[in-house]
């Protein structure tokens, strides 16, 4: 055995700096300029050691000003994954095995906010921008929920952006799935009820027209307001919930394999 | 003003094809290989034309052959928007008025498919790969929606292709919102009840290990099901929807303002 190992050269060689991931793979993040030759150098030493040690998943983090080094990563082999606005991830998988990569993330998420006042009426905004603009239609304060934001959280801060008014949040009254809402990305909107702790309107220039509280019934009844409309199911099941006690989904939180982050499990608590 | 007109030099200059939005921006689509130094004069000479035509958003869509163009365009000032695994997308806001470029998908959305028959037996499969691999803990087919596909569409795609029964969609039972799941991004896991049309199990060799009809107690009873695991929490909920008549959500089909494909709206339709 002496005599094989003494038979291997040992050499050090210089590799990208890298990280394993959980899953037998490394991650490759870069953040000092580097010459493109150079890189693409490095990254042939790198792959093949990689591929020695079975490595499975290889990824490469490239921040928008090393956007020279893209090109040579796709030329061996790289592949996208996702970008955003200040980086792109590339991706190559090196087994021959099934290829268990992760599936890039299909869907923005979506909140509209429901509140209520003790006088049956209903917060609602005209807005400065987008599909509704200068159509005079009154609709519910919606946005999209944050990088690792919480659904309550993104429904109660979007109320307090849009029309400065306080909020806790009561439950999920439905949600909806759209598609190729835009290019080939879908959306998923949850509608939350909420209870308000202030009645102050304050609107936020920049993105609202006007807001007021508005009486339920009158809301349901806006011309927009047509069959099959998004605005009539949301007046309705607001109707249910102050009538006949609708029971829609609640927060629990739970322990999940895959994040160390806390999640939450959303359900109908009302029988539980 | 003929003389003002006749002082204006009139030139058919050549910019980039590209297709109007619906949100007054251009999208560039480009297929045949170019060499970026042309590519990079064209994209001045069509920035400089759309801004005086007034255009907001700039897209460019480019697929992985011309990772070429990705620098130049970059270098003009574009931000990275999305990317799939053949494309890569920039955008470029070019009024001084809010940028109102829409955000990028955040969330990975997933099913879980809680399959109940007469005898009280949950379907389960142990995983091949993944975090529950070699465990021997029994779980419910699960996968990730893909592009486009509604969700009681996918419960019923990954308990056939996993098990091979054929189910019909009940309703959803509930459904967790999970962080840094992968790299930044988030997940969406909705729990889905079905109804089995067939129980003979025939298990897709690749992904599953083994595939049984299993009793609801003893699944619940599985070491791994301990306080707050999300599958204690599952059978919990199943033995709920039997016994107690628990209600999740459903699905109605309703339109959109944001979108001409089918959007679907989930709710508790019991108390409706």
């Amino acid at each position: 055995m002496d005599q094989v190992r003494t038979a291997i050269e040992v050499e050090k060689v210089q590799i990208l700096p890298a990280e394993n991931d959980d899953h037998g793979g490394v991650v490759v993040k870069l953040e000092e300029h580097m010459d493109s030759d150079v890189f693409l150098t490095l990254l042939k030493t790198s792959m093949s050691q990689w591929t020695i040690q079975g490595k499975k998943g290889v990824w490469i983090k490239l921040p928008t000003h090393l956007v020279n080094l893209v090109e040579p990563a796709v030329k061996e082999g790289f592949c996208y994954h996702h970008a955003e606005s200040d980086y792109l991830m590339l991706v190559k998988w090196i087994p021959k095995t099934t290829n268990t990569i992760p599936a890039n993330a299909s869907h923005r998420v979506g909140v509209g906010a429901v509140v209520l006042n003790h006088k049956r009426e209903m917060l609602v905004v005209q807005e400065k921008n987008g599909i509704l603009r200068g159509k005079g239609i009154w609709k519910i304060p919606t946005g999209v929920i944050d990088v690792g934001e919480e659904l309550f959280d993104g429904a109660k801060r979007e109320v307090k952006e849009e029309t400065g008014i306080d909020t806790e949040f009561v439950e999920i009254l439905a949600f909806r799935q759209s598609h190729k809402v835009y290019f080939e990305k879908s959306d998923l909107f949850f509608v939350c009820m909420m209870r308000p702790l202030s009645f102050d309107i304050q609107i936020q220039e920049l993105e609202i027209e006007a807001a007021k509280w508005m009486p339920l019934e009158e809301v349901a009844a806006q011309p927009s307001a047509e069959k099959e409309s998004l605005l009539k199911y949301i007046t309705d099941l607001c109707i249910a919930k102050v009538e006949r006690d609708y029971s829609g989904f609640s927060p629990h939180p739970v322990t999940s394999f895959f994040s160390d982050q806390p999640s939450h499990l959303y359900f109908n608590k009302k029988e539980n």
